[in-house]
């Protein structure tokens, strides 16, 4: 009976898994996001609503995130980015942290396993942040995943740590400023005086073509571009992502990615976190296909006129 | 016939408005936002709905603008901010591009007569955005508005135009890292050599009291901090918007306070600019009340577990 009951349960799974990759052959017949963005938010409330502990919200949140991670890379989305854990996080009670952070050192060992999701699709990981933040045992666990997948090139797990969009900015500016002035103090004749210092900040209008998004910037000041931002940004490992998935129903972007989602839209589900399935990244992706094709109807008419 | 038809016309007015400030008296028993931002998109497809020119389009869009602008002062929202002109809007045809700088310096002009809402209220306007993108015309107009407006401390109507978020924000930078070069070529003795670089930039976490909603950051950068970009901001004439309202029923930013609006809620109504009332506001609003008494009852909760 047992035995029966197993083999229907593997049956049903073998039809749902064959169902699904039948349905995302159809779906990429239009465009196929390239960077799927998520806010994982919602683990605490449903761990409430299923009178769970806690850290039983975040386990099924972990699980969550396998799922939805096998169904991007089925579908053939190369980049998925997840908001892990964000730096006004660290106000929660020490406990709660520090439960927090075993549970993510337990988590990343998890993924390294021989027969995990991140050997099955040869995905890079990178965790990005102010990785000093974390605890020395996440720490070490962080720099183990990235080195053990350093030469996975198929598909790119981004995974945002002791993360928030203002720290990333001011963080990349820092960087930047860093290096103009280890720059302009190996040469001091650039070093200029006052009187002169109006000249490195000429007021005009230039394209910037390196902008994942083309836009018009009025910054040409020698000391800081615009493209030294850029690519200090944490994020600067991916490009900028095509939908942002946020759970629990709130159209927030809660301090993540500010810079590289202004453009994207947001899609936000009212289901959980740990209750994210199939049809909310379905319907996601079905979104961004009807934009997409509204985008590109829109350069045709642009060609057109051009033509004509 | 006529005399008793604009009789009655006048009669449902006065009720409607009436019975409007009566709606803002109940609402107002909860927490009023202090600051509204909206992105007025789909001028142009209401054009294209009502079969208007383009123009009338924009026109129907001024007109919405100034019925939210009255119910928005009505409710005692303090600040309002608009996504008027973005800085990617210069790409459109050159003939749209002087209609709509035409259009606005009109409708600036509109706004300082006497009777008009700016006076009504005492609303001071700022423009912000890269202003010197725009013609000399509408450059003159601005400045003449802001000058006139100075004084007014009631209200504050806050108009992008060729802005855009990572504009500001690059703009910022700059700003910032001119006032370091020259407070330091001031004071020759700060420059200091390159072994001696790493010193300015040492790596620790601290709180930046001054930011609006309080966070941590790793920014102790001597050369540019997080509150100078702050300072430096385009929109430091405001605090952080507490509701984003984008018509149209799209949920992205486009590029419109990436930096401000991180954590605020983003309302996106399917309605057209044009078709913009009384409804989505209020909606909006009690959206916000929500969230609010949510926050609240979170603070009530840590402050409890504090004190036993």
């Amino acid at each position: 009976m047992e035995i029966s009951k197993g083999y229907t349960v593997h049956l049903f799974e073998g039809l749902y898994c064959y169902l699904r990759r039948f349905l995302f052959r159809v779906i990429s017949v239009g465009a196929v996001p390239y960077h799927i963005a998520f806010i994982m938010d919602g683990n605490r409330r449903f761990a409430k609503k299923m009178n769970l502990a806690e850290g039983e919200g975040h386990k099924a949140g972990f699980s969550a995130l396998l799922s939805i991670l096998r169904y991007c890379y089925e579908l053939g989305v190369k980049y998925v980015t997840v908001y892990a854990f964000s730096i006004d996080n660290f106000k929660r009670k020490p406990k709660d942290v520090q439960n927090l952070m075993e549970l993510m050192r337990q988590k990343i060992e998890e993924l390294l396993h021989q027969e995990s999701i991140i050997n099955e699709y040869g995905v890079r990981l990178h965790f990005i942040g102010n990785i000093s933040m974390l605890s020395e045992p996440v720490k070490v666990a962080v720099d183990k995943a990235m080195r053990v997948t350093a030469h996975n090139n198929h598909r790119v797990l981004v995974i945002c740590v002791a993360y928030t969009s203002r720290d990333e900015m001011v963080h990349a500016v820092e960087e930047s400023c860093k290096e103009k002035w280890s720059h302009l103090t190996q040469e001091p004749s650039k070093v200029v005086k006052n009187d002169k210092l109006n000249g490195l900040f000429e007021n005009k209008i230039e394209k910037h073509s390196v902008l994942p998004s083309s836009c018009y910037c009025s910054c040409s000041c020698s000391l800081v571009k615009l493209v030294d931002v850029e690519r200090n940004m944490y994020m600067a490992v991916a490009p900028d992502p095509d939908i942002l998935i946020r759970t629990s129903g709130e159209a927030r972007l809660s301090n993540f990615l500010l810079w590289q989602a202004g453009t994207c839209p947001l899609y936000a589900p009212s289901a959980l976190w740990p209750e994210i399935g199939l049809r909310h990244l379905v319907f996601a992706v079905l979104n961004f296909q009807k934009y997409y094709l509204y985008l590109e109807s829109k350069k045709e008419k642009k060609h057109k006129h051009k033509l004509f």
